[in-house]
């Protein structure tokens, strides 16, 4: 990508990644659906229809599945940037037209060495990096101006290189991680944060419509986290991991909901995403054993 | 530049831009302490020292120097981003590295038609969109994650294309333009904001410091800006830009220190920036005749 | 009204203005309740009970209909008063007492040349300034202290008159309009803000518990309002307005849930108030024909 | 004044209040800057220059003057509406043109029977009500939309009738009271809160610039003025108000420097405004005997 | 206590208050849940599970009832503290072991004179002092550091003796009494506010869930407040307290709901509180005679 | 002291903690002063005049210092409680008058196995906890209300326990440590946080007006810290406390203008404290030796 493009000159890119399972892609349309709002609130004058988006990247799609091992699992990723800044058009000689590119690629690259957190869960840290809120810059327009993200993961990462960041917002709420949703057990019920200052992620979409028959949407505290009885993240390579710790405070892991859902999930779309991962790693001879400390 | 670099993903991008006068590099020193303060803050393990940035600038301004027409002046580019992310390393056989690129074209692209902004003076308009405040993201880190600045220009240019930008930040106070530092004279004194929650601009500090002799950092307010005397905004490119109104409220245009202060930079650079961009626009044949209305 | 009222001194009136659908007034005593808690929470010492009020209302407006043109629909307008300051009271020989004004005259005089809002749809920006919260000023209380709303009106109708101001708060959730408030629609569901930072109006109320069966109050954001399937705003003269666009995001309009709640109000006051707009601006030859752009 | 005048719909009034000294007005230049800065902001399009309306407003004093007896110091007016709002003009019949407004009337009145301020000073308290910060509605735009200072003193003077409540801004700093700016002394240094979230007096900025030689202005903290060793309030009637108690802890009254400033004040002016209250209260059997508790 | 306990040094000191009914201690276990939440918040290593000191608190409990009169209900305090400071420890050859204080003492000294509260209602008023949000120091945290309820409650003793402080959050919403909660009773329906930036009471959580039927968790305003037709406060020693007044803007005092839900308490925990207390005050001969003002 | 005091029951306990250098005590009379101011605000009826407790004070240490080894150093404690809270009064037989405890004893303990802090620096780290504004509950009041300075310590030490917090505002800026005070040095000037959202510490003080002669109170934020030169801290105990690294960001350590402000004091005391400190750990056997990584 030109270095003169909008999408780099102000991370003004719009985008939205997914997964297949049993290389079937999961959530197209929901998917494109969040992109066009995202493209719409930002005016880029895309010329491409969604039927069109939908079309081409099935077609890439299947190039690769036709193409390469039959046991993969793909990743694909839908960029759209505004072009070449105008003041640079001259420059390049490009007219500024919108930019598309669709990629794919193996799912096992971005999991790999992490199937260990299935079973034993991940551990949380609050950083001081704050999530942005949607008053200042909308984190439900899925685009790439998220240095903030990376911040938090230097700040929690610096501590300990297995930490995962859950951002709270300047209200002191808890928002998001740096890429996945949050979610927590309580008497039973499910309940994720108010879909305000973090993403609206189609697999929080997912879960809280689909898998789940009780969700409920509020402003969580730092407090009901920790006095909860579970808790996990939700993100699309992943689908759902279990929390093990916030901030140093334990909690059941992997518990009982956790485990319905992945079951639901993995029921539902045919294909055990936990035992794969597994597989992936045991042929890198990187499997984790882990204790029940 | 990769897709898959951090750059694009996170927008984790720090850069420079900087300019010459006759051919000569302003304040590379400046900038590169800014740049290596971005780095240190984003923890990018960069393996140049500034010294070395410092000569391949050089090399490369001589280079295009020494290649096309002499009446040229030239802008450049510093970025500097963290490399491959890690997930997507064995994907693409990049060991990850962070990379610099730098790049050189003639300044008068940038420029090209705007010749007029110095007799004219811009009219300025605040938008809805808000400034990003350093407790959230901090503006003194010149990086790329700053997708506010473009909805900023729509909202205004959505209006009247040619108005620019003037963000508030949160608390009310006047923040910046979206590339630009703003000033207002008020009875013979040089006021600009505090530089919190705005880009503390090389521009501005060389207005400040060497070209005033009392220049006033300060929360200003649009009450202030709308009875100030005049006003002027600085950036890199155009060096000093007139005011001739805010929200539709006039202002003395082109006032007499921001005369005062162009003139001073003019003879101290011993290159005058405005004839130039005039000469530019003559040639394209695009001078645009200001009314004094 | 004298300048020594403490309405004048500190804009300290509350007030209700209201219309008669067929010569009769709609929800005399829901806006007389709405009066009676404006004046409590500002502890206005008025002599007169609410029965009193709405005999007197009842009195003038029946006057006015037997002496004046039987087409004519009224609007009538209710203040009230602290009186004259204590410091004014000797100056003035007047006791302090507080003083109501209840005044009429024709709807059509305000509707003026707006016929086509019902079939066009007005466009909304988003103003600079915010709406005042609640913890400042409530705007649940209806009073005459509003200066903002006039600067968030000059911000918009400075670009463009025919835009209507939608105000956020400063927490960044849509607010209202000035004097109107805001609903959306979205996959046939229908929402407005909480009743917070916004007045609550006779007409909103109306709104959400008879003509609709379903409608939620929630914080909405500006996302929400571009990515909703309709929008229209709703106030006492206008009834329902259907909203074309918010910031340059079109929207479907009419829609067709704007639609049929317009055909249900109708119907239910057996009062066609479009067609009644209509006549009177094909009276004045001002009727505006719309394109279907 | 209309009830259909913009002024008095949306409080959309900028206003001056004056007082004389030996009848001779008292800064009438700078509040005229301030008026013209208000209606600048509000963007009133005022037909009269300020040189018309310094001529107006000083006949109308000399007419009083030479009509009413010697002893008499005046308080002059100068409103400043918009006018009749446009939906209303064809109802009555009114071009709409702004509605400027002089009136002039005893000082005597608005002091009455509370000369005893100068010499046992006044007691403060904090209500619960907050300033409304500049980034909603500024209050450096002098103009009637303050419905929250009528709340403010409602809240105190519900406990106690001779309270005067000292605001703080949402952050929690000193604004102002309802019509006078604030004052303390500390180490025989003056401050006073920043020209921010508080009307810029005409008497602040005399105080600040001609009477001290050494005020600086602050963010001030209820700490600050609790542990102060004097303070006072300024505002046009008044001059200057000694303070004996914030919230109940007691503070020297009168202090030093707020005699110092008293007494120099009287000199410059060659009138004393302290036994001239006196003389008015002593005429009407009021003055009120201070206990030296 | 030593001076030395972190208890002291930093407030950090988790505790429970309980009361009997008949002797019979009222939630306990819900109690002990809290603590355990408390302690497990603070990282407090406490050495007892929560059984045991279920046991300690009764036996304690019963030793009182057994060697006291009959006719008292008792008051329990379970105090939680981290111990001796590390710094500390050296100088007290103390090994820094959390220390749990259980007391247990007549409720009749706390509840002394007050009998009156059930008949004739408290009068409220909002302080300067805003609720601690929970992002900032958790009120879900029953812990001692809480001075802040100290300073509200001397913000409106100092105006009044009798009136109880109800403090708003930061946002302007009803937080909390200084130890007890907030309810108000509109159209037959029972809101209080939500359980964000106050403690969730345990006896909050009896009125919600087993006295009524309908009661929302909601943000509530002053104008809410104020506009409601009942409102109580609810805390341990007390149960139910009915509210006459809310900065002076009366109530119906005791109302309908409020009656009927003491009453249902009564029956529930056959004990009647409220005769209780009247029987204690004339013994001591104090009881108060309630006018129907 | 009694669980039933106000000190316990809501951390209502302004106090003063001091040291002596050469057995003489260090600014007795600025503590006293700062304590009173904090009795003031708190309105606590205290019975002893600041010249009773000068004097106790030192009666107190002088005891100590006759009667312990020569080579100690002392550390006091001043608490002042309001008393037993009035409902616990009849039950203790207690008139509720407020409790000063004066307590001494030798500097050593607190300072054990920390004298590495002086040549090797500490590690700095921010926490997702943030200070307590002013607004909410004053910091310049020194009381016990500090739960939160647990809950930072308690975050950052979870990581590494030799990490001490920075804490942050809500607005950002840089307060204070929990306990201490923050310096930072650029460009061989000196800053320190503005005396707003901290303890305005007398370790401060001194640094700023009597050790340096060009300190400047500033908001310091994040950035500034990080691309300082050096940094410290200060508190009564360690006198001052170099910086090494915040948040990982390695700063110069010990700096120039650390090391001059420190031997300044130790020659203005005559008491060398880091020597002393030294040689306090040699004799425990716990000389820590640092490697000059």
């Amino acid at each position: 990508m030109s270095i003169y493009d909008s999408a780099l000159m102000y991370a003004d890119l719009p985008f939205e990644m997914l997964r297949t399972f049993n290389k079937r892609t999961f959530k197209l349309q929901e998917h494109l659906d969040r992109l066009y709002n995202s493209i719409k609130i930002l005016q880029i004058p895309i010329q491409y229809s969604d039927d069109i988006l939908y079309k081409a990247h099935e077609e890439l799609l299947t190039w690769h599945i036709e193409n390469f091992p039959e046991e993969e699992e793909w990743r694909t990723l839908i960029n759209v940037s505004r072009g070449i800044l105008p003041i640079y058009q001259n420059l390049l000689e490009d007219e500024g037209n919108p930019n598309v590119i669709i990629a794919c690629f193996p799912l096992r690259y971005v999991l790999k060495d992490t199937s260990w957190v299935y079973s034993e869960g991940i551990r949380l840290a609050v950083p001081s990096q704050r999530a942005l809120p949607e008053s200042l810059l909308d984190p439900k327009i899925k685009s790439r101006s998220r240095q903030h993200y990376k911040i938090a993961d230097l700040q929690v990462k610096g501590y300990d290189n297995e930490l995962w960041a859950l951002l709270l917002d300047p209200d002191g709420f808890i928002a998001e991680g740096t890429g996945s949703n949050f979610f927590i057990v309580k008497n039973e019920k499910l309940y994720t944060p108010e879909g305000r200052n973090c993403l609206r992620g189609i697999t929080r979409q997912y879960v809280m419509e689909w898998l789940s028959w009780d969700c409920t949407e509020k402003n969580l505290t730092f407090y009901d986290a920790i006095t909860a009885d579970e808790a996990f993240m939700t993100c699309t390579p992943y689908c759902i991991i279990p929390v093990k710790s916030i901030d140093g405070h334990g909690l059941t892991c992997v518990g009982e909901m956790t485990r319905f859902l992945m079951d639901k999930w993995i029921n539902h779309v045919k294909c055990d995403f936990v035992r794969q991962s597994i597989r992936w790693d045991m042929k890198d001879g990187q499997l984790r054993l882990v204790s029940n400390e």
